[in-house]
């Protein structure tokens, strides 16, 4: 969009994309915190409906794939014409991925309902979800304004997602030992915050996208992908 | 390569792609045994050659995309040149993720280094990764022939890996409730297996990819993408 070719039916094209990917992007951060609120409430009819709406993020993603592919094909773009074209692709591919993984959390919730989620870990939960959903909108919104600096901060802010998944990985572990009765519900919430920290990694990705689609380049500098936790030897509280 | 226009530097382009996807599925098949092979003998030195590996492959992926992207704006492919430019991209981004789960279970070496594993759910490791890099393994040939029924066979035995995944899960737990000191080691292998269980989703999402490089067309019919433990209540067997 960024180009000074004329106002042209590309042009129409690339906002119809990118409107689908707000919208793909409103479904994900909804479906992302639906699940974790079934998940804390034990609330199955909701972990029903998120389950349920997954097939139209698959379906928004294979729309987005098949339709920038026909723009590809029949206009021909190049420069900052077709990096929007193929950045939208990858940009429609994670948040398809946010959407598996706020539907794998809310699979969770009719094996946590037994026990419970105990209000400790409930809310340790709660506000790694938030700091993830935060991560996505604002590389929603960066999506919309297009602003390659504020992508950049993105990317950096990963870090803080991380560290909160590292002390619940530990907070988790703890309860675990404490009594053996939590280890399938400790378990399944081990794998439903981890999927909260892919989720992170996703909006992460999309910053990267983004400041690729604005620039050309991609980001340098290391930008792990894989979380903290898998040097923990042992829990800094045993109980 | 299945179209009919005259043998150019276009051709030789995507011979290159195919080369070099072909070299990463290498690497990350090795990568992916490696890890697995450190981690049931706490091989910490082979898991170090895992984790500096990973640089590769990520430089492998930003090349091939950078490479895709310049020959669709000079080349400006259509129809089947085009979807083959387009499905490399994918493929690459699969296998630099397969390299990254191969890299995150080395890194959960020293972790399981103080209790080493047990030789039953080292066993179960072991077959778990079998299947998954059997799976890869295929694919990557599927890659070089361009079988598109071959392709959707790959894709339907994905749920043997979940299978497979979904006891050693159960087996897990078991371990963990048994003695609350294999809880630490234990979670560590339960995400090893989940990452594992991960790469034959990838290698089934490249089967995808070369069944639409082939046809144009996406493979019907749904194809869970997240695994069967999510409803696991308890082991079975608690000891």
């Amino acid at each position: 969009m960024a180009n000074s070719h004329i106002y042209s039916p590309f042009d129409e094209e690339l906002k119809y994309l990118a409107r689908r990917i707000a919208e793909m992007g409103g479904m994900a951060e909804q479906m992302v915190s639906d699940a974790v609120r079934a998940l804390v409430n034990s609330d199955s009819a909701l972990a029903q409906r998120v389950i349920s709406e997954d097939v139209l993020m698959d379906e928004a993603e294979r729309e987005i794939g098949d339709k920038a592919i026909l723009m590809i094909a029949k206009r021909q773009p190049v420069a900052s014409d077709l990096r929007e074209v193929i950045g939208s692709i990858r940009i429609a591919s994670d948040l398809e991925r946010v959407g598996d993984l706020g539907k794998s959390n809310a699979k969770r919730v009719i094996a946590v309902q037994n026990t419970g989620v105990p209000r400790p870990l409930a809310r340790g939960i709660e506000h790694l979800s938030e700091l993830a959903l935060f991560q996505l909108k604002e590389v929603l919104d960066v999506f919309s304004n297009r602003s390659a600096e504020k992508a950049e901060a993105i990317r950096r802010r990963d870090e803080e997602i991380d560290a909160m998944y590292t002390s619940l990985f530990r907070e988790l572990l703890t309860y675990m030992m404490e009594d053996p009765r939590n280890i399938t519900s400790c378990t399944h919430l081990l794998f439903c915050a981890k999927n909260i920290e892919r989720i992170g990694d996703h909006a992460t990705n999309i910053a990267e996208t983004i400041y690729y689609m604005s620039t050309g380049e991609n980001p340098t500098g290391e930008r792990p992908k894989d979380d903290n936790t898998a040097s923990v030897i042992q829990p800094v509280d045993q109980g």
